[in-house]
């Protein structure tokens, strides 16, 4: 009797705290934990807030995404996933100003389908990219096998075996199912010393990067035709070492916020955490998807 | 000698207006010329203004282009076209500030070619989309051979046979020699109802195009990928009759620009108007350039 007695307060003490984790801890409780685990909340203007749901959600399971599209939202109420952890934006715009979309037909069906499937959905964005190093680099570095290559431990530039510009490109595509990979310089280049900005991190960060003199390659996620693009294009006629790839956003930040979900299964022991892929919006007309 | 002195007159006569708007008009006044052709100077701000060069310089040539890339530049200046004419910005952002790219050397190169060939760079953007019909429109549902097929004598909304979205895409890729097209939804779709929206007209114009019940397919130059492209994905995935087709910036607007070259060439008779293809940017590492 009294070893049994045991053995249960044992299996009680034990279950215990995943019983709290995973029973009491409401949708805001566990961002703020989230926040806290990486930069911590932002001063001043962000757009790392609560977009859709009710914040006092008892949380059932986390779902890390690079985009929480109407299949991601589907699959985590599938799963059980009420709080959905997104990278970038639900509602077409970077604030997340619904102000445009009231009355929309495709807005008001995914307010809906969160709303009725009682999901809780929180932005993961300035607070992840503020944290050093930078997770989301760390995701595709890491994605590319080129943690190893490093120049002094930044994730953002790496020396790589000499390769020509085509042969990387050709490399990505293949490596990270590229559907549409966009390149911009001579396919010939020599390119050994590469810069990495994942996302879209606009004209001056794209163009800090890609006028360094250790830099012959910025690989970036998208950037505007009219900016990055035609500024790459004039770099390389002017017969410069340089060269732009965009990979896509979805391509270049998705295995930094699965990488996320590791964080997080380690930060909420007995939660279920999964990552949910959003996939790449576009696909090559040459290439049609099968399904 | 009366027929001949009558002969040298005509010859003057004829001759004269020729020699008068091909060596005195300046920069200036074939550019406000070119303004009062279109929809005159526009209210309040624009970008369409001169970007470099001297004003005051007599015109030797015209030459209009989707965006004067270096090698537009260079083309300019062997032809003698010494008047440029672009409809994208020449200095890598919208407004063309050029503060950011003070001591950048892409910058200084291009902006020394410039001012060595003697050039001039004025922007035909915000006063030609302005013109009813907008003929940046016009000139794409004519590269198409859509022009017969406009709803309600509007270059914005057309109906064409119905076909496959793969169908349509494949066909637009082949037509337009697109290099890079990216397409979000459903291949089997079916599709006889388009919006054209050249150039990255933005998420709410293009939002506004595709939300209509009278539109299966937004055909557009660009969108961020966390917008329009967003919205797309997720109008699709709710079962929505509805897909986005982005050619390229360039492809959208180059026809346009194109058509643009043979309006000044009736506004200026006896002066040399050329246009100069700028040409798609990026390349599909599948297929890289030849040359």
């Amino acid at each position: 009797m009294d070893a049994m007695l045991r053995s249960v307060a044992a299996v009680l003490l034990f279950a215990a705290p995943l019983a709290v984790s995973a029973q009491t801890m409401t949708a805001a409780e566990a961002f703020h934990k989230i926040q806290q685990r990486y930069g911590g909340p932002i001063a001043g203007t962000t757009v790392d807030t609560l977009k859709a749901g009710d914040p006092s959600t008892p949380v059932t399971g986390i779902a890390t995404t690079f985009l929480d599209t109407m299949d991601v939202l589907r699959e985590a109420a599938k799963r059980g996933d009420n709080l959905v952890i997104t990278h970038e934006p639900t509602f077409y715009n970077h604030p997340d100003d619904t102000s445009f979309f009231q009355g929309d037909p495709v807005y008001e069906e995914k307010l809906a389908f969160i709303r009725e499937h009682h999901l809780v959905v929180y932005r993961l964005h300035d607070e992840i990219h503020a944290t050093k190093p930078d997770p989301i680099a760390i995701g595709l570095v890491k994605a590319l096998g080129w943690q190893n290559d490093f120049k002094n431990n930044d994730p953002f530039f790496l020396t790589i075996p000499p390769t020509t510009l085509e042969e990387l490109a050709t490399m990505l595509r293949t490596r990270l199912h590229i559907a549409t990979l966009q390149v911009i310089g001579d396919p010939k280049l020599t390119v050994a010393h590469v810069a990495i900005r994942p996302g879209a991190s606009g004209l001056q960060k794209q163009v800090l990067a890609l006028r360094r003199d250790d830099v012959d390659v910025l690989i970036a996620g998208e950037a505007s035709q009219w900016e990055t693009v035609e500024y790459a294009r004039d770099a390389a006629a002017q017969g410069r070492h340089k060269a732009l790839i965009l990979l896509g956003h979805e391509v270049s930040e998705e295995p930094g916020m699965e990488e996320c979900a590791e964080e997080l299964r380690a930060l909420f022991p007995g939660v279920r955490v999964d990552h949910i892929v959003a996939g790449q919006p576009m696909w090559n007309a040459e290439y049609p998807p099968v399904k």
